[in-house]
């Protein structure tokens, strides 16, 4: 039966700052026997992310360090190819939480069933899974954006910088991006609708930049980068202003933490309120979020970019790549067809 | 009828770093005619406020500039002896917005009347007054203190530190207070009745002390200090913590703004909030929370310490009291008795 091969990431050792090769080691293994009770997914796509690097230390986070010596995990769509667990079938398409392998075996909890003929089934882990979710529920919870405010997004390309901005569109704000070269910029306000994009990395001073692009200040920042970034956006902030900080992907890698002006100072000028935040902290309400993210793709307001790599050989170079700002939109490494 | 001698404090230059007695000037005008529609408010007790500090300075922030070359503004209790007003009248002891000064010359707006039979009349512009409002809206609104959490309080022994740390015993949390002087946190422990008192300044290193003085980690931080205080607090945050931004004394007489770790790493990793607030964000609520302080004055269940400086022409010197930590509880300055 389960005569198939299953090659492996295996997380060998900790980064100290950018991670490399060296960190991760491809082992091929034999798929075991299933259990009652268990079912087989055949990976198809796995999903890589920023929030990743930071399981890959083992300083206290919301979430668990990855283990050493262990299949790296995250989000996959796969099919199920055996299933000895009552409630799933060989055929199924499911997304969750896997292994960056061929093949996961799970015990079922936490799989959702996708319907491949609603909408590629790849989005299930973009613009209608996690990342989706992550814009809908900072943007909307933590920034509640109100008509004519407006939003300011760093991280604008990336996988949830593109949603939450569109989605600032959406409820009728002025929004402005951030992001690190020009095919990006041209990106967001072409295809996108973003009204303004600045890249950061040739504007010469991104402060007044940002003060030319927001003639009436900022309303709602949310914010994936962090860094000197956030800096200048916090020149800006208007009375009772929202951040949301879904990410700080410039302080990811860093050997030693980076000082900073203290930013506390002024969210009191302000009045301004700052929040973390993680997709799970939403749970109870992923329904109603992908109900409205099904909705909105449906109806063609909001559009979605994936950059899909392909081979699970190359996931470790996919991940190290949204380090080096190479994605536009969700990154994604194929892994086999449906 | 108005040939009355009228000392003012002017505003004389804008302090770079630390204030001193340069920056005011001490006049002697004559007190004007009143016309229809004003009242003349003897000074009875003027309230000297961290905050201040700020309008000091001509950046932009929650509350406009101190003009140059007029007289100083803050709150004061005082008296009318003279109305031709027809809403109030001679005899009538009132709180509002006055001048550091024996008169003010006032249209009325903002006055309200207080009863000398209620509370002492100095705790208008404390307890009772702006000072209670702001620990009780930044604590319970921001706050959202739970029975059972933790809560550390900077400037604990200051005016709205005080409050605010009795407010979160009354809400059942642990309390831990952080003060610059033994026996500042012999006040709070045996006084205020906090579990905790740390004295920032023969602590040799806070972040383990408050390891040790919050076990169960901070829930509730409320800062009125910010720099390296808070710095040690961030370090122990709990997942979902809530941090109520009241003030950042460290940094009101910085000549350059000091640098420090990058907090919105902290606040994403625990999905933890923090929010600036000034007590004027709550004005519609302040007569539920004026009379919420009275109900828990009148039991007993809050205690407050006023440190009192007899003479309008030592209000300047008071008012730098607050930086050099002079004060337990309310900084006032009584200008004249009832």
């Amino acid at each position: 039966m389960s005569s198939k091969k299953n090659r492996q990431f295996l997380f060998v050792s900790r980064p100290l700052g950018l991670p490399s090769d060296e960190n991760f080691r491809l082992k091929e293994v034999e798929v075991p026997e299933l259990l009652d009770g268990q079912v087989l997914i055949r990976t198809l796509y796995l999903s890589v992310d920023p929030y990743m690097r930071g399981r890959m230390s083992d300083a206290k986070s919301y979430v668990e360090p990855f283990p050493l010596g262990e299949v790296l995990t995250g989000g996959v769509v796969g099919e199920i190819v055996e299933s000895k667990h009552e409630k799933w079938q060989t055929g199924d398409v499911v997304v969750g939480l896997g292994g960056w392998q061929d093949y996961t075996v799970s015990n079922g909890r936490g799989l959702l069933k996708i319907d491949p003929t609603q909408a590629p089934i790849s989005t299930a882990l973009g613009i209608v899974g996690m990342t989706g979710l992550t814009a809908y529920f900072g943007l909307l919870d933590i920034g509640q954006p109100q008509e004519g405010e407006t939003v300011v997004v760093s991280g604008a390309a990336g996988a949830v910088g593109t949603v939450a901005g569109q989605i600032a569109k959406l409820k009728g704000c002025r929004v402005v991006g951030i992001a690190g070269d020009d095919s990006k910029c041209d990106y967001l306000v072409k295809e996108l609708g973003f009204d303004v994009a600045l890249n950061y990395k040739s504007t010469p001073n991104l402060s007044s930049a940002l003060q030319e692009a927001c003639p009436q200040g900022v309303d709602v920042y949310f914010d994936n980068v962090g860094g000197e970034i956030t800096d200048a956006v916090m020149h800006h902030l208007n009375f009772q202003a929202r951040i949301a900080i879904c990410g700080q992907i410039s302080q990811y890698n860093l050997e030693q933490p980076t000082l900073g002006p203290r930013v506390f100072v002024q969210l009191l000028k302000k009045s301004a309120l700052a929040k973390g935040f993680i997709v799970n902290d939403y749970a109870p309400r992923h329904m109603e979020g992908m109900q409205q993210l099904i909705q909105w793709l449906a109806a063609g307001q909001l559009k979605y970019s994936e950059n899909i790599v392909d081979g699970l050989e190359n996931a470790v170079d996919a991940f190290l790549g949204l380090f080096r700002g190479e994605n536009i939109g969700k990154q994604l490494v194929k892994v086999s067809d449906l």
